[in-house]
C-alpha cells in the first residue's frame, strides 16, 4: 500500500506520518517513509541544484521540472521495489504538491503539470492521498509561532499564493477518488483516528 | 533568426555550424553558438548530474527531465535575450534530439516527448532546422575512423537504435515545416551551400 501526505505548510502531515507508521508497525506491517525531493543518490544530486541555486536565476519550469526528474528516479529506483516487496511506503508530499504548488500556485499550465506528472510517477500512483486543510489564517498563525518575524507585507502577499495552492487541492479532491479531506483544525489524535478509520474503510472495500 | 542543426552522431554538424557562423558574420551579423547541455550555471549543475552518474542507475525518464530541465533553464536565460537583442543563434542539438534519441530511440511515449520539448523551450522555437542525414553504415564508418576500436557486437546491437532515431528524425522533416533534410553524404563544401540557400529561400519568404 501506497499512502501520501499533501496539504500547506504547516498543516500536521510529518506529525501524522509518524503516528500512521507506528499504528502500521504495532500491527506488525514493515513501512518505508519517503521526503521529497532527495531519497537515493541522483535524486540527492539533484536536490543540491535545487537548493545550492535559490537566489540564482533559476525559472519556474526549470524547477518543476528537476523536481519532477528527482521523483521520477526516487519512484524507480526506491518506492517501486519497496511496494514490490511488500512494504507499506508513506510519504511526505509527493507529485500532488507539484501540481498544487506549482501548477495551481504558480500558475503553470495544469494540465500539463498533471500530465508531466504521470509520466514522472509511473506506476507509483498512491491508494490513498490525505489532504490535511487548514486555512491560511492558520497556516500565518502557527508559522508566526515558529519564526520570530511578525506578519509582514510578504507574509499578506503569499495569502493569495496560498489560496491557489489550496484550491488546487481541494480540486484534486473533488476529481480524484484516491484523495480524502481531513480537517486540519481538530487535535492530532483526533486526525490520526480519522486516518485510521479512512484507511480501514478503503482496505474494506478491496 | 534561430536556427539548430540536428542528426545522427558523425553526420557533420559541427562542422557546419562553424561554417554558418562564419557565413553569417562575414555578412555582419552577431552570432551567438549554443551547446547543450550546459551553457549557464544552473544547466552546467545539471550536466554534471547527468554525466557524474553516466554508470550509475539513472532511468531513461529521468535523463530526458534532467536534459529538459537543463534546456528550459539555457533557453529562459540565454536563448532567448539573445534573439530579443538581434543576435543570429545557432544550436548545434536541441529540443528535436530529444525527440528523436529519446524519444523514437529509447520508445518514451513520443507524444509526451513533444509536449514536454515544447513547455522547456517555450518561445524558442527554432526558425530553421536542418536535419543533415546519413545512413547508418556511415555513422559507423566514421565513428570507426576515430575511434581505434572495429565494428563489434555492441556496435551492431546499436544499429536498430540509429535506425529508430533516424526515422524519428524522417518523422519530424515530414510533420514540421522547420524541418529541411540536408543530404550529409555530400562534400563539405555542397552542404554548406545547400544551407545557405534554403536560409535565402527562408528569408525570402518572410
Amino acid at each position: 500500500m501506497f499512502i501520501t501526505f499533501e496539504g500547506l505548510d504547516f498543516c500536521g502531515k510529518s506529525t501524522q506520518v509518524e503516528l500512521l507508521k507506528n499504528y502500521f508497525e504495532k500491527n506488525g506491517a514493515s513501512v518505508k517513509i519517503i521526503r521529497e525531493p532527495g531519497g537515493v543518490k541522483i535524486s540527492e544530486k539533484i536536490r543540491d541544484v535545487l537548493l545550492d541555486n535559490k537566489n540564482a536565476e533559476m525559472f519556474d519550469e526549470t524547477e518543476l521540472l528537476l523536481f519532477s526528474a528527482s521523483r521520477s528516479q526516487l519512484v524507480r529506483e526506491k518506492i517501486i521495489p519497496f511496494l514490490n516487496s511488500g512494504n507499506i511506503v508513506i510519504s511526505d508530499r509527493f507529485h500532488d504538491s507539484s501540481i498544487a504548488y506549482q501548477g495551481f500556485g504558480r500558475g503553470i499550465n495544469t494540465d500539463f503539470v498533471i500530465q508531466l506528472q504521470k509520466f514522472a510517477i509511473g506506476d507509483a500512483v498512491p491508494d490513498l492521498t490525505f489532504f490535511i486543510d487548514i486555512p491560511i489564517e492558520e497556516v500565518l498563525k502557527r508559522k508566526s509561532k515558529v519564526s520570530v518575524s511578525a506578519l509582514d507585507r510578504i507574509e499578506v502577499s503569499k495569502n493569495d499564493f496560498y489560496e491557489k495552492v489550496r484550491h488546487g487541492y481541494k480540486y484534486l479532491v473533488e476529481n480524484e477518488e484516491r484523495f480524502i479531506q481531513i480537517n486540519g483544525l481538530s487535535t492530532i489524535e483526533e486526525i490520526h483516528k480519522n486516518i485510521i478509520e479512512e484507511i480501514k474503510k478503503y482496505e474494506g472495500k478491496k
